[in-house]
């Protein structure tokens, strides 16, 4: 999918974009009899009956969301008390509302009620939302970074990524892909290091309270993109299959359950490709750290984005050009969505399951996942413009469906993040200002901040991507 | 998709089995700019501002899962108080843990704590799952069906649901079918009528607190047969572009935020086609009765059975014959999972999300699923095998991969099948003797009394099923 998301790690070699590798070692499925380093498979479901190591009682999350307001919003007699229902890594308590965390600055108003004029300042204002606040204290200047922003398009600029963190998080990635996962061959190292997979995860997740933290989210992201290369792109991806394709990578993420005799050859099937060995690899770890609503979630949205890339791969095949909004619907799935929606997991904490399904939330994360993802097609365009095949973008279907110039179509793509932008900060404010619930507040603040990461990591990715030429 | 869950609707007239009617108005999209009866799309993200009334403060349910059960379960220090935090219909407050539901005897044990052997004569002991004792109370003689069960298969009869139920949901599906959303025209009224949706949803939710509860789950079971009859199967179906319009079906199940300027153009393609039509109405009514987590949830298993769905299409596409595992991995996509899984909104309670969410209970929900799945493809056999076109079912599929004639490769089905009840029964009596939690009990309990109404369903539905003379 020319215009899937997230964006392929990878590009072709110069001088090789007309000439995929569908018979790579890395994307080429092995027979699943093949012996392999480990038997692989997710661990099998862990009984409800092996009690893990309980949160300290004193949990202050728990007590922050049990007051009236609690009560008003869920209106129910109990309130949340959903914060401390999952244990995370034993022995490893995470403490999400407790004492400032050291890599976050003390005044950082997350972890306090914020209502009113405040709320909206902090989190829905027309200048953004806050998020420089959000970052580690160390001295910090502006970003300066190399790269134009798109003329016109709605952001708000962030602090420049922790460059200590963002070398960190460079080295344990390239280590995991290459000595874990086997993810890709050495001649694609330099479209591995020209991804700054660093540099995006720190510029997304400025709350994060470890480097471990923020590798959860940088594996998954890797593990993503590898499927999104080797079954639907640039690497031997195609549409004809992707289904069955697809559908098997899930089940790294949403294990089978089977009759015995066949348990096997699937978890060894696990270990077959390179997409696959991400996935589970990442799952794994993820599962660490995320609650089992938090897994729950991240299966959803995954399933999301799986039904994208198939909605995609479908007009692909058909050639057919959808309506601008048919086009939207699907990349309303074919989506960042499953990035930003794991924030909480990634700082530390759990927005409770109950409050994450409230309507209004889930409109909050949609808007947030669907700006982040036209960000996407803007600066993508003269990158998929350029690539072999007919590569659906907003700005393209627009051009066609609306009988537009290239240029003018650019232009209303553009008003159309805006827009989704505009209805994402107005949403939070109205949310924010009637129910200051502080877990909310904070996960709202760690989706604002991830979209102020994701455009800051495309403006600045003049590996991949550079502006067409019309202003 | 020849075996894909659920099961049609609708079959072929006699006669025409192989002209299937693409362009029949049903399943013929209309254009979108069609003037329509009613502008379509789901409510807006109904705001969490306005506050709906609160369950009452005395609520059982709560306190029935704070104790140290609960807490060891759960190794959290509150508990899990998420039960009362969706409200239900205005007016209507459900108390689920309350005083026993007049539909339901006295006796029922699934409202009070139940541990040890009593848990497991109840939920998991070989003789099955004590559904008898969950029926209604007015005297009962057990079912005398038409139809024989397949010879071998590991079931447990139901008792005879309720006539005078059965034939109010046979009245007012029909009513919903034709006056609400245009299902289907008048000459297939006697496959829908053969489709028995009465029969198949009292005998599976036997403990639904009125009709209005069955209608919830009757309207979605009818609508997800519509998509599949229309977009995959029998009438019209294809798995070319099907990909995107599962994809834009889904939306009335998860709906679109986007640009105000195309939110109406998405809103009328609600009421552009009968799948879409039927999607969108159950879905309403659905959202009527169900919390925002468990709406959550259906959507999830819903965007499973589309990712199912267009996997078994590529494989139809490429004519590939999967493997065993990966055949039983698919199915365990294209499932009927969404059914099962709404049964305490259908009962009139919620699991709570994180009790959901939990490995322990969504290995139980994904066993249960897998079999009553397999029990669709050995009722269906024959069906399939009638059917143009080459039909994925376990039977086929193991002959081809495993060079087992016919019979045996039916036979090896039967044996799985019986693995999986087997596993589902000793998960379920594991996890209820080790926490007897009420709401727990009561949602397994309701998941083994699908499981057991589904096969009795199956049996008795000779109108669509007929067995193979293996025996």
């Amino acid at each position: 999918m020319s215009s899937s998301e997230p964006p392929p790690l990878a590009e072709h070699p110069p001088g090789t974009a007309s000439h995929p590798a569908p018979t790579h070692p890395v994307c080429r499925p092995v027979r699943v009899d093949e012996p392999t380093a480990a038997t692989g498979g997710l661990p099998h479901a862990p009984a409800l009956s092996s009690p893990r190591p309980a949160l300290p009682s004193s949990i202050p999350g728990d007590a922050a969301v049990t007051g009236p307001k609690a009560e008003r919003l869920l209106s129910g007699p109990k309130g949340l008390g959903t914060t401390g229902v999952h244990p995370r890594r034993p022995g490893k308590p995470v403490n999400p509302l407790g004492p400032p965390n050291p890599a976050l600055p003390s005044g950082i108003p997350g972890d306090v009620p914020v209502t009113g004029p405040e709320a909206q300042q902090l989190l829905g204002g027309p200048k953004g939302l806050g998020t420089a606040s959000a970052y580690p204290q160390r001295p910090r200047k502006a970003a300066d970074p190399v790269g134009n922003p798109v003329p016109g398009l709605y952001y708000h600029p962030v602090p420049e990524p922790d460059p200590v963190r963002v070398a960190e998080v460079d080295r344990r990635i390239k280590a995991w892909a290459m000595d874990e996962v086997d993810l890709y061959p050495e001649e694609w190292e330099e479209q591995f290091d020209g991804f700054f997979v660093g540099r995006y995860m720190v510029a997304c997740h400025p709350d994060a309270p470890t480097i471990d933290h923020l590798m959860v989210a940088a594996r998954l992201m890797v593990a993503e993109n590898a499927v999104d290369d080797c079954y639907c792109e640039d690497h031997g991806g195609s549409p004809i299959g992707l289904g069955g394709r697809l559908l098997l990578a899930h089940t790294a993420l949403d294990p089978l359950h089977t009759a015995e005799e066949y348990q096997s050859a699937w978890a060894r099937s696990l270990q077959s490709d390179a997409p696959r060995r991400a996935y589970r690899s990442a799952m794994k770890y993820f599962l660490d750290w995320a609650g089992p609503s938090q897994a729950d979630r991240y299966r959803h949205d995954m399933a999301r984005l799986h039904m994208g890339y198939l909605a995609e791969a479908a007009w692909t095949q058909t050639e057919y050009v959808p309506e601008v909004w048919e086009y939207l619907a699907m990349r309303q799935f074919n989506n960042f969505r499953p990035c930003p929606t794991i924030t909480d997991t990634v700082g530390g904490y759990e927005l409770p399951a109950d409050l994450q399904a409230q309507p209004a939330v889930q409109r909050i994360i949609a808007l947030a996942g669907n700006a982040t993802t036209l960000v996407n097609d803007l600066y993508s365009y003269t990158k998929e413009l350029a690539s072999p095949g007919n590569h659906l973008n907003l700005p393209v279907v627009i051009a066609e469906r609306e009988a537009l110039s290239e240029r003018d179509a650019y232009l209303k793509a553009v008003e159309i993040h805006n827009n989704l932008m505009h209805a994402f900060e107005a949403e939070v404010a109205a949310l924010t200002t009637a129910h200051a619930l502080p877990n909310l507040l904070r996960f709202l603040r760690g989706v604002a901040v991830w979209v102020d990461g994701n455009h800051y990591w495309h403006q600045t990715n003049t590996y991949r991507y550079s502006l067409p030429d019309f202003w």
